[in-house]
């Protein structure tokens, strides 16, 4: 007898714990992704900028499941489900199954303003770190060629929309490049110069955290050169700056890390939907009118015991997976479902050189120890002892030299300023 | 009194090592390219297949040159040189000198044939390996999802054009990673089953060294698993395949090592050049009628004491730079300039674990010694202890694991097969 088949959607922390939990169990396992690595999202905005190198902090799904005898994977997109049907459809072929995992996650939204992405580009994917580490390190050559202060200060101008653990992770890192990272390198301009701006439109930056821990993360930035203003809505978007709190920022570098877009393939489903597109899931993270369709991660709607949203974290997909596995196999044995639980152990966010916050049950810390506290944890649920042992090396060497050692500049020649302008070098 | 400005166009190993030279020089330096970043070439194979991250072998020109006071970078991509009007013109400025060190290398050719650029995609920059190493993998993802045997045999046929030393470093590469690299990573193919050819159409690979070296360095390929196809011109190329020796072999993955394409630049200079594109530089690699302006790398067509012509290699671009840099002191100080020799402190090409040859002066060896003195010539040359360091990880991690920790395909979402032909999981 054939034995049941089970497809996941997506190889990120959702759907590769998914498919660790499933091993040895009496299922034949299909992993579907578009790309062929599962990435470490926590460490993505240092591949932006420029700390990390992309394979750092990306191992083939492959490689991951290479000795779990009853996984397979396919590199491909998938474009909707057949429910109905039990079936996936992708882009160049069809997998049935009798079990689905969903696992596909979200990207950044525009709020309405799709418009404005090719201006201020966001960051889900390996693809858009290397394109926001060029953008950046491209603003630094162009400031340099540029000779009126005003443009020339545009390009030394560092915007970032959203307040939430990415745009403080990534307006961190920003001000360090500005104050150490290239201080020495360029001859006519001074990076320590360049302004870095973080803006919110909520009343405080972090909000998923304590109210005293955005405060002290906010000082924190403002004490690394930071400008954090808060209460300020993004109004407009183009490729000079923004309209924030009805005030023009001239910026040649914006980056967005605002707003959550789920997975377009939750419309497939035919199930209802939250407003901002995630599924709303059974209490099992199975979807209604179909036991045997899972939702996991960011793609679902799913409150905890006290009522409020679990996060977008890794944490929650990680559970998500393991839970929809165990559900599987205890349909198998003809066991009834179980309720997910999210047990919530605590959230951490780094903000710069010794700087981090912590907020685990009562304990609400900023500072050194949190900054600690948040490496070693980070070293741990990366994937591989070979990446591990990569990117202790390279934080060592940024930590100790202040350098970021993968500060490359790939892709189209550039052209950076208006044909013939460029002054001479004299 | 303004400093001479000395323009060099070109961050490679020539003008590099130029612009260093002039270092404490009563001089303005210009290092002009079109990258941000200074690639050390000889490595560029290991990341085109996997071994290497792209930081690993690029470092940022302006961190060469930091402390480098009478040095400035520019990023910019220089189109032609007024050498009458003395300078540079730029796509989007100008940049006027009174002496020019011209470094722009080459990349390669396709002999008359452009459009097999697209099919069988040359490896000069770090882009280039980036796509290659894209492709690579892209074939082992089709060939595992390919329900029809004899397309999926040309899925799994690499093939490579040209036997000089990138040539044979990449079909080395290759048939490592289709033994070792890949071996459990697949459900439906076995990896090993791969074939990676190696066509040249002279009569032996290696033509550089002696003919007992490359009868070794052949045997070797072949014992690695290479077909090794000497005398066999390419006379068509198209996405399935090529013509050699006027057979048809299929391969969906065709990599381009033959031929040599003068960077265009030299067009631009009114002199005259050889018949590949060269530039006919003088005894002092000045160029005629333009004694402050210099030819220097793989852009000029110079001979040694004996007659034969001076490699396209990083040696003479380097001793190239530093001996156009000692002219332009030279010529400041009122001295008479001094003629060009090539020193040949000898040349080394692995082949695969273990396997490499050497040709130093009268030493000819080919094996594992041979493959020692590669490692440490190539870590030692490497610019910065950081990649000296991660580089040095890595190839441990290589060599005691047979794994290649960069293996991660980025770019557009690929559709693997003809639409709604994918085989479905079971």
């Amino acid at each position: 007898m054939r034995e049941p088949r089970v497809a996941i959607l997506g190889g990120g922390f959702g759907g590769l714990n998914a498919a660790k939990a499933l091993r040895g169990g009496p299922v034949q396992v299909t992993l579907i992704d578009r790309r062929n690595h599962h990435l470490f999202q926590p460490l993505l905005y240092q591949v932006a900028t420029a700390a990390l190198n992309p394979s750092d902090i990306a191992t083939p799904i492959r490689r991951v499941l290479r000795r779990q005898k009853n996984a397979g994977v396919i590199l491909g997109e998938a474009t909707s489900v057949d429910v109905r049907g039990k079936r996936v459809l992708l882009r160049d072929g069809v997998v049935p199954y009798d079990f689905l995992v969903i696992a596909t996650g979200a990207t950044h939204a525009y709020f309405g303003h799709p418009e404005w992405e090719k201006d201020a580009p966001g960051l889900k994917t390996l693809e858009d770190a290397i394109d926001i580490r060029r953008r950046v390190l491209l603003a630094y050559e162009a400031a340099e060629r540029e000779d009126d202060p005003a443009r020339r200060q545009e390009w030394l101008t560092f915007l970032v929309v959203g307040g939430g653990p990415t745009g403080v992770e990534l307006a961190g890192a920003l001000a360090e490049i500005a104050r150490h990272g290239l201080a020495r390198d360029f001859r006519r301009i001074d990076p320590r110069t360049a302004r870095v701006v973080l803006v919110e439109a909520g009343p405080r930056i972090l909000p998923a955290y304590a109210p005293e821990l955005s405060e002290k993360a906010a000082a924190r930035l403002r004490r690394m050169g930071c400008e954090v203003l808060v209460g300020t809505p993004v109004t407009a978007v183009d490729a000079e700056g923004v309209v924030a709190g009805g005030r023009r920022i001239l910026s040649r570098t914006v980056i967005w890390a605002a707003g959550v877009a789920p997975s377009p393939i939750a419309r497939s489903l035919g199930v209802p939907l939250d407003r901002v597109g995630r599924v709303k899931v059974e209490p099992d993270l199975s979807i209604p009118g179909a036991p045997e369709v899972f939702v996991i991660g960011d793609l679902a709607a799913v409150n905890d015991e006290q009522g409020r949203p679990v996060p977008g974290l890794a944490p929650p997909a990680i559970q998500g997976g393991r839970h929809a596995a165990r559900q599987i196999l205890r349909t198998l044995r003809g066991e009834p479902r179980e309720p997910f639980h999210y047990l919530d152990k605590g959230t951490l966010a780094t903000i710069g050189r010794n700087a981090a916050v912590a907020q685990i049950g009562r304990l609400r810390t900023e500072g050194f120890f949190a900054w600690v506290l948040w490496l070693v944890v980070h070293i741990l649920m990366l994937i591989g002892f070979r990446n591990r042992v990569l990117v202790m090396a390279q934080w060592a060497w940024t930590y100790l030299r202040y350098e970021r050692g993968a500060r490359l500049i790939t892709g189209e020649v550039p052209q950076l300023l208006p044909q013939g302008s460029a002054r001479t070098a004299e």
